[in-house]
């Protein structure tokens, strides 16, 4: 019998001695849900090959996430020579995208397929849906193993040190950074905005930020800031200008939602839509300027697409891989319900609604946060 | 006497025998005006190292173009000391800005600090304006020489094979374009747009689309086009996602302006504020699709200020620095009025009012436009 | 009847009114012979996607070059499909050698596969081949197409103004040199060599020199120079220590060969393996600053492989767009022993026996070394 | 009265109450000692930032390592305006070299130039030459601060996670990995081999070949194998030549040392100079295949000096300031003979006797060596 989580414990993840499926036996099935992610393309590939050491014959693509549960889309046949160079390039060779059928027609389809072993890749939303998947397969008494890699490139996974993609983000946003302290440095009172990924966590702004070493402001959503009043970030870009010349802003776009009309709009996977805080702030600081008679030349980048479709990087094409063998050993070993991670330094199976009560967030009374205040020069804004 | 230029004969670039100054009397000045462009700080550097070949001693910049000239903004003085590796990042060492002070000022501030030699990077603006200070120097009888170094990234200027900068546009918007095309192609019913460079021509959207085999759909100033209608672009996009299941879309930013509203704002070089097509053709075609019942997942990339602020490639690098030792060279045998350029695999001397009278842009019958649609694949739009 | 190619004229590239081929009769092969350079797959990606215009349904990859026609190695059926992505790799997607059967039993295999279209692409040696096949198949009495296209990374065809690849290969150049001026820069008397590509021509060594601004000796094999001896490079090089602390050179491979013992060993593409004057240049240095009692530290890097195996830039990316449609154009025009290029600005075809009688060189006397000179600031080393 | 170090224990490392120096009496100085490695210019700068943010406002740079302090090179003025985009190059404006006068003379020139806090960016070697200094000082009875900061790319210091510039040396090994897989992917019964960094320790190979999932064989100098016998490396390669067609080695510059004739000679920091093992086993390749009547095509790549030449990656940019920051602070807390790093997640602060014994090494039992053979899938070459 299977053994899926128990609950609560965290389980040092690796190969077991025993394994509760005849490799023979196993129709492995994988799935992308989401937003694209650095590092899809690798997880992808390394669970393949890990089924394919394992004896695993039958593994397929879902195209398109949950969606792909759902309608007459074709399976994609999956192999080592399928999967040997996708890590390559960027994008999720199974395709992503957000929303799908519900739970009990999933189910449905997994068991007309035949389907085993479901390996998702998705966020909070995605996994919690995997749980669902894992409790009614549970219910119906199949013998299927649901496991999932949390992706999500805010690196705001509770309890996990570190998701993919997160490494590759703060890797490529030093691009959109740069250029835009060239474009603030080259202008007169120029001032560069850019606009980063993090709905709730500002992991990606803060170490870019440190990382760059050319940010004056880092905005992000754990900290509140005023733009206007005496101590506004309006007020310190003025003094910024007057000093130095020119100034770079790098804001979470989950920052200073509360500058923003709230909608109720939400998006497929049930995200709330955020408003536009870059958009926001460019305006914002050009109106300012305009009417203190003092003009700033702003520039504003929005480089989120061109990071999220980025490759993975060396280090994580590296946990990439651990994550994805682990999947697969996770799965053989029979737990169902869990999601595999790095937790403390040490690799570990975590039963999924340890882990998707709410987002990791910055915590602003940590060191790295201090070190970003330091290495920015930023004050309070409030 | 000076020959200044002789009005219209295009002459060979390069040093003659006779030089117009003692270099030991030059004062030198370079000026970059207007937007970013990728070499600005080669042909800067270039130009500091040739006039420092030819001994002259007192070389400066003057801060944030024609601007420098009106206020109290201190020269930066330059060396090879001091230009060495400037060409190794992107932007300009000496600061960009549009407008300024008029011609009579500025030629007053010349004659203040002294200087008889000015080397004027920019676009047909800061050229219209460097002859009309030519003209006010041979007005009051000033020995001066006035040497424009055309910078447009865009690419359309009259007689020339290729402006500095361009190449590197068109490598870099690859990274933009396959960002759209890895989005696209791993969405369901996925449509990614790339806004690139091009007030009146679209050159860099055609060999960036050519370059890069991922696009669709080309869209630039010199063809027009429809979106609605049987032959429109929404039409050949519903197509596509039907047979392709993604497509690509590269689109010139001033393509299509018929469709957005007239605005008689100006920015302060003097141009037209164009509205924003890529915006535009985002918002379509989402409605499009949404009343046709079957949503697009559109993925919009503006990566114009992270192209504008990258360094020059290798061939750019090559391009700039021919220009600047020819533009030296030009100075010192006593041209002015003039600019310089590479004219049918020639480099060369031309008179300003000959390159400036109006873009140079895209023959929709050329052999190079048809490559493009070869390799798109798109129809006409009409 | 085919026209073939009439011995002597060049011909404007481009597709004819009238075609030789039906297209469902045509069978066409592509091979890749020689060392790898950038934009190999961009060619034959373009040569598959304009037969598939044409309406061609049978396209093979050979094997390994002409190799592949002498053994028992499976054709690789191409089709828009495989090669769409190919061109975001480097290499060859049907793979590359020297040597290969004798043209009798290459074209007895043509038989029998029943080819009537055969694209080559590779260098002199390849080309000389191809003109053999197509001799040996008129005299055979066969319709059959023979296209080359220019392969040398060298840039050192006849004729033509550039070859694909060549950039590329400037610009990857620029990374090895970086590395070798920091190196050299970061060290107590430090000297970085980097050997550069360039059998007969030392066109990379020179574009590379130029494009970097950061080489203070530059050796190409047009140029004779002397090591040792009151004007040779060691003593210059003992100059620059003391007055700049450090500096850079690039050696092309083919440079300086009168100082390396003759081998008569050639590869199996039939070219003298040439002796390695980078190691050389290397070990006479160190031999060198040994002796006058003051020791360099000298940093040797050879970036061949990695430049090679690169993709093409964007530049490179529209040179092979265009080579590979004229290549087909040719085709179905009847030419045949021909080869594709870009001839003073316009693309054309030429007969193979025009382009291949000896390699073309850098002329000392041209503009473009002396600018490299000046870029330098090297003295003739004789 | 000064804290120096205890010994034996590790502290947190960070700011602290009471400062053991008056900002306005510190002159510190900063040495970069033995090859390059990225980030030695992030660290520096972080060093120099921190240091004026505490008041000091004499801070010097020793030019050329310990040899500075040798002879009569000039001090180089540091302050954030020097420093401020040092971290975009590679390198170390410092310059850096190995040797250098004794410990007794380093310290007369300490005193004599008046500095009292002496931060050290080096190796084993460097820190031994550190601590050495320390007790001289102490000896002395002069109150100065020696604060190291561990310099090895090969990440092989006791007690440390992770050493500044191996992540990024893992990353740019990448880019000569996948050249040599694509040179041997296309080439008929290609091999590859890439010589990386590694003299004692395998980490960077070891990480390089996990990350890049295109190597056959790693080999690192913690685990013996043999090349020829029944078991060998030979043995496997023409397995992989037969069944795959071709294969990708890459080789820790330490490793197989046995192999190699002894040579008793050392460099100038006391390493022994190592034999080349990359160009034997290239040899040995080479004539295994020949013997056996059936070539294979090897390229070799060592691309030492352009993964050193890099600038620092974000996430090696992300260390280098913490540890540049904690540095700063450690010899303001009057703590000396000490060195920073990363244990176990945490900051710390160390004496550097304790981990200057002898190098780290690779776990041949540990999981991460164990993944990276799964990777590979070689076996034991014993």
């Amino acid at each position: 019998m299977m053994c899926k989580n128990d609950g609560y414990r965290i389980h040092r993840a690796g190969p077991r001695e025993k394994i509760y499926f005849k490799p023979e036996d196993v129709k492995a099935a994988i799935i992308t849900c989401g937003g694209l992610c650095p590092g899809l393309n690798d997880v992808i590939r390394q669970i393949v090959i890990t089924l394919e050491i394992y004896g695993v014959k039958k593994i397929v693509g879902i195209p398109f996430g949950y969606r792909g549960f759902g309608n007459e889309l074709a399976e994609i046949p999956l192999s080592r020579k399928v999967v040997q160079n996708v890590h390559l390039s960027g994008g999720s060779l199974l395709g992503v995208s957000r929303g799908g059928p519900n739970v009990s027609e999933i189910v449905d389809s997994m068991q007309e397929r035949g389907i085993n072993m479901l390996f998702v890749l998705g966020g909070n939303g995605t996994h919690a849906g995997a749980n669902a998947i894992h409790n009614e397969l549970i219910k119906r008494g199949l013998k299927v193993a649901v496991v999932g890699v949390p992706k999500t490139i805010d690196n705001d996974i509770l309890l996990m040190d570190k998701t993919f993609g997160f490494d590759t983000a703060v890797e490529e946003a030093q691009r959109a950074i740069n250029s835009a302290y060239i474009e603030a440095h080259s202008a007169y009172r120029g001032v560069g905005i850019v606009k980063l990924m993090g709905r709730s966590s500002g992991f990606i702004a803060m170490q870019a930020a440190l990382a760059s070493g050319q940010i004056d402001i880092c905005l992000i959503p754990e900290v509140p800031f005023e733009l206007h009043g005496p101590h506004g970030v309006l007020k310190h870009l003025k003094y910024l200008l007057e000093t130095k010349g020119s100034a770079v802003i790098c804001v979470a776009e989950g920052a200073g939602q509360n500058f923003l009309e709230k909608t109720n709009a939400k998006d497929a996977s049930g995200n709330v839509v955020l408003g536009d805080i870059g958009v926001h702030i460019q305006q914002e600081i050009k109106k300012y300027f305009k009417e203190i008679g003092d003009p700033a030349d702003v520039k504003y980048i929005d480089p989120t697409y061109m990071i999220r479709a980025c490759r993975a990087n060396a280090s994580d094409g590296i946990l990439c891989t651990v994550l994805g063998q682990n999947a697969v050993h996770g799965a053989f070993a029979g737990y169902s319900g869990i999601t595999v991670g790095i937790c403390n330094t040490h690799y570990v199976y975590l039963p999924i609604p340890q882990v998707i009560s709410y987002p990791r967030t910055v915590d602003p009374n940590s060191r790295m946060w201090h070190r970003c205040l330091t290495s920015t020069g930023q004050p309070d804004f409030i």
